[in-house]
């Protein structure tokens, strides 16, 4: 199934629609996460982190954790053809999924994690995220992803036409997705593009959390819960080292690796640091 | 129940043995990773992925989750009079635990994460997880703690006489336990003392892992993983700013809050950089 990009509204209904849903801080933010076998843990914990330290203070906010089961899933993924084979049983914690793609209440925001799992999905030519992306797409406020949770993205059609980003060491496997109407931007620590944000491998869906409620909630409160939980965020969303580090073609070779950061709302610089 | 130091094995004979951890790649280093209401959830699985990503591809390990009761523990907080009530409902993910107090199997290595829960365990008077830390210290290689985890290892009686520390927005609250017995160090990002390690808030878990698995499977194993997380750990465990963030007595006020960050095993510099 495909998202039929016709129906698309203009980015300026979008703009104006989506400031509603942060207008009031009482009326509850309806967020998604999707969960997958294989998914990885840190492209989900990572920005839900930062959304527990902003609902219980300065947001109301509702999660549905979704997948076609509720109850636990595993972050261990079934083999792939596309990856090596593990040489050890790989260490995998189970999160609970809350709902499933059937009983998924009406959703502001969702975010698609990726994980090596996701071979296996695509192998067994199961469509049920893809196609889940595509039928709520229209209902979102903004739809977010981590890591290769792009290449669901880019298969659901929603990427068509605009620019991306994912994963660098999964760079080859994740953008062959998205019938090559899909700009994939090599350097990007994350994209923006209209109402969907794409990121990078991992920690990087931390970097585009900030940003990304930062924009919908304002600086002061999104700096609170990231020196909450000392997190010192990259800021530059056209800068991924990583690039450089998995020989992404069109990685920037031009500039030092390093990274200048801090605590968000406090000045700091780098000079002479190594 | 506090653990007895007298029969703490000499630093000499520790080191001997935990170097027999890693040297056999095959043989499976037991893990194991408390959980609780109201747990942290990014205290966990931020070290978790960098095991994770080391299991499958160059040290056998094995995970116990570990709480009262296996199966679905959550992440919400039940209130505790030590903090301001939630303004809204806490979003709050569940994970599985795989294994009670009484089955873990011996443990090569314990972490103990923090996370808001732990206040209502201590009004309670339940000391289930230092009685467990101080149960099982005698069997382990190493000890871990992030965050206010340090709390209930300085419960257990296991951090007198050492240097530890532990979150910056939580350091009165969980400096507190310890018999004035434990030298908590303020600008600390991690701290090693002996075979514990304990880490400041949420994410420097992170930072104290990626240091831990260096030094017990060497720089490469370490870095491949880092570096697919696409995480940019901070390396100088002496140096948190977040100290000064949340205004620790004895915090450094002497320097600048900025870290130079950068892939690992890759020269960087942030010269310049702001």
């Amino acid at each position: 199934m495909k998202f039929s990009t016709g129906i698309l509204l203009p980015a300026s209904v979008l703009l104006t629609s989506t400031s509603v849903i942060a207008s009031d801080p009482n009326k509850a933010i309806s967020i998604g996460i999707l969960v997958f076998p294989g998914f990885q843990p840190l492209d989900i914990i990572g920005p839900l982190d930062i959304m527990m330290g902003l609902s219980s203070r300065f947001q109301n906010m509702t999660l549905s954790l979704i997948w076609k089961t509720t109850g636990p899933v595993t972050a261990l993924a079934p083999p792939s053809a596309n990856l090596p084979a593990a040489i050890y049983p790989r260490l995998a914690p189970s999160l609970v999924a809350t709902h499933t793609f059937a009983d998924t209440p009406k959703l502001d925001i969702l975010l698609v994690p990726g994980g090596s799992g996701n071979r296996f999905l695509d192998e067994s030519n199961d469509t049920s995220i893809e196609d889940f992306v595509a039928q709520r797409y229209p209902e979102l406020q903004y739809l977010l992803s981590v890591c290769t949770g792009a290449a669901s993205l880019a298969k659901s059609g929603v990427l068509e036409g605009k620019r991306a980003t994912t994963n660098k060491a999964s760079w080859k496997w994740a953008t062959q997705f998205g019938n090559g109407k899909v700009d994939w931007v090599p350097n990007a620590r994350w994209i923006e593009d209209g109402n969907i944000w794409t990121s990078s491998g991992v920690s990087a869906g931390i970097d585009m959390t900030y940003a990304f409620f930062k924009m919908l909630l304002g600086e002061d409160k999104a700096a609170t819960v990231m020196n909450r939980i000392e997190y010192s965020p990259h800021l530059d969303k056209a800068w991924d080292p990583y690039a450089v580090v998995h020989k992404v073609p069109g990685a920037d070779l031009s500039r030092s690796l390093g990274d200048c950061v801090g605590p968000v709302g406090y000045e700091f610089d780098c000079s002479g640091r190594k």
